[in-house]
């Protein structure tokens, strides 16, 4: 057990995030399953993130984040590079807040993320991501447009709006009469643990907190034990590409002073993960999603745990990928990918 | 508009069945889309059954049946047929109770219902569909064993438990400080369509509520209009294996002095609603379950209603048939149902 003094991302500024958010984000619910409760041995609660705007947590940061903007710099507008739901995210944000928004994505990203984040009513610039440099490209435009660059986890107003979350939380086991023992976030540059971790260490200082990460991807986990830098295992490929992203020096110090350790799982233990979200939750998850769920039926934290938070932070997955976890058998052979 | 002032299932059972399932059954998230809302013009509002224990809303009505059973009776046990989801309510809800269950269903019913249905404890017993009578089976074996039969919707304790998702959704709109204008509810037996009409008609007598019903499967809606019995048609067939049933005179009744009138999809409206709540809502519906979803976008309130609150009755559906669904394209031809 980790008990934290550091409030790196205060109470007020998740109190005052949740403010913010109030009737702009969803309340997410909290999932349970009896099946895979007792495959676990215990109570699994699942935070379903995917029923959040545009399908993941990120709105939460980014309407923060431009919440607490000044006036006339959120009049300017934001840009962000993304090729995923961060993108979705600012994008639905700064239709919220009526202001400009541009997103880089590559060219070559999926043809469904790009008509969504275009559905939004974003500027779309497209790169060559091999031969291109995304924040060169960014800070030049940036610089002639005056409009803001939303990071998508370096930044303490975004993580406080993700760690609305935590609060969310908190409220739903209060009125289940009960509280988990342990708590498991998918990690990828750490924005969204770091959030959620702060939130619930305030309220529940003795409920252990564990980041789960992919395996090869696993830089926050080896960094939380050591004072070495720590990088993403070069060459390492995983399905989670939403979770590819390496820790801020501000991330990785709220999340070295909040976690009792962390996990890494496998893409096998992804893909099953998400089959029992459709089976047993009717949720859908995306690998990134997925991989707190992973390892709560991997069984990483032992069968001591009597009550499992399990954070699902997103559901962004293009049907045929879907299909391919869900029923692989039946899925001919000209569709890999 | 129709202002109802009989109460056949009345507000006090339930609100009964409401203190009998408190902590037994899950309060299901009400899920909204801005996708879904932007195409139909209002907003929309999804009561996410899929969410309830063993996948769909009918663990509510089975639940309460065997509260209001007496000791001994209860005792004795409950038996019932279905080849789908009373099956698995019923068969959760014994176990709830730790009491005996038999559940009878066609030797040829999916391999995963099935088993799911063993793994919850019931004790199986297997027909031949086309040779054998389920009823003269089920009534032979009830008075040897002394078992209570428990009809899937002709019986005003289930119908009450059903009811309870109403008073849920009442509970779900007063927090979100608003109310539906109209309320559309899939339809088989027509339980489910009197149990939520009964509760919100108590609450919102002035919201018009219709039933939902496959093409071919649309008594309930041909009745409300006459006082001829109606069948459904012969011949008829429908993706919607949930919805096949025929109102009882119980049923009937109620939802004559209850709706506004009713509404029939086709199967490929279901199946689009099924690619959007995958899409859009990141829930997974069954056929019978999107029937609501599917009137809903198929515009068939007209433009006019603001805010709508569609049922989503269970998400149980069999991962080949929701691949042919959702990603119609990648699925080879070997595998056709």
């Amino acid at each position: 057990m980790k008990i934290c003094t550091v409030p790196a991302v205060g109470l007020d500024d998740i109190n005052n995030a949740m403010r913010i958010l109030k009737h702009k984000a969803r309340k997410t619910p909290l999932l349970e399953s009896d099946v895979i409760n007792k495959s676990v041995g215990g109570r699994v609660f699942v935070k379903a993130e995917p029923t959040q705007h545009t399908g993941s947590f990120k709105f939460r940061g980014a309407f923060t984040k431009m919440a607490l903007m000044s006036t006339a710099e959120r009049a300017r507008g934001v840009i962000a590079y993304s090729s995923g739901n961060h993108a979705q995210g600012v994008a639905a944000a700064a239709a919220h807040w009526d202001i400009p928004a541009t997103i880089l994505m590559p060219r070559d990203a999926p043809k469904t993320k790009i008509e969504r984040t275009q559905n939004l009513g974003a500027k779309l610039v497209l790169y060559d991501r091999y031969h291109e440099d995304r924040h060169a490209i960014m800070t030049g435009l940036a610089e002639r447009s005056g409009e803001t660059f939303i990071h998508p986890y370096d930044d303490v107003d975004v993580i406080s709006g993700q760690g609305t979350i935590g609060v969310e939380c908190v409220q739903q086991f209060h009125s289940l009469g009960t509280r988990p023992d342990a708590v498991l976030i998918p990690c990828g540059g750490g924005g969204l643990t770091a959030g959620v971790a702060s939130a619930l260490k305030h309220h529940w200082p003795d409920t252990d907190i564990y980041c789960v990460e992919p395996e090869g991807f696993d830089e926050t986990c080896r960094a939380l034990g050591t004072d070495q830098p720590q990088e993403n295992r070069p060459g390492a490929r995983t399905i989670c590409d939403a979770l590819q992203s390496r820790y801020s020096s501000l991330t990785l110090a709220i999340n070295k002073s909040m976690l009792s350790g962390g996990f890494s799982v496998s893409d096998e233990s992804v893909l099953q993960a998400m089959r029992r979200a459709f089976c047993d939750l009717k949720l859908v998850l995306e690998p990134g999603g997925a991989v707190a769920l992973a390892a709560a039926l991997d069984g990483k934290l032992g069968r001591h745990e009597p009550s499992i938070l399990v954070i699902a932070s997103g559901g962004n997955v293009d049907p045929d990928f879907f299909c391919r976890t869900i029923h692989p058998g039946s899925i001919s052979s000209t569709n890999t990918k």
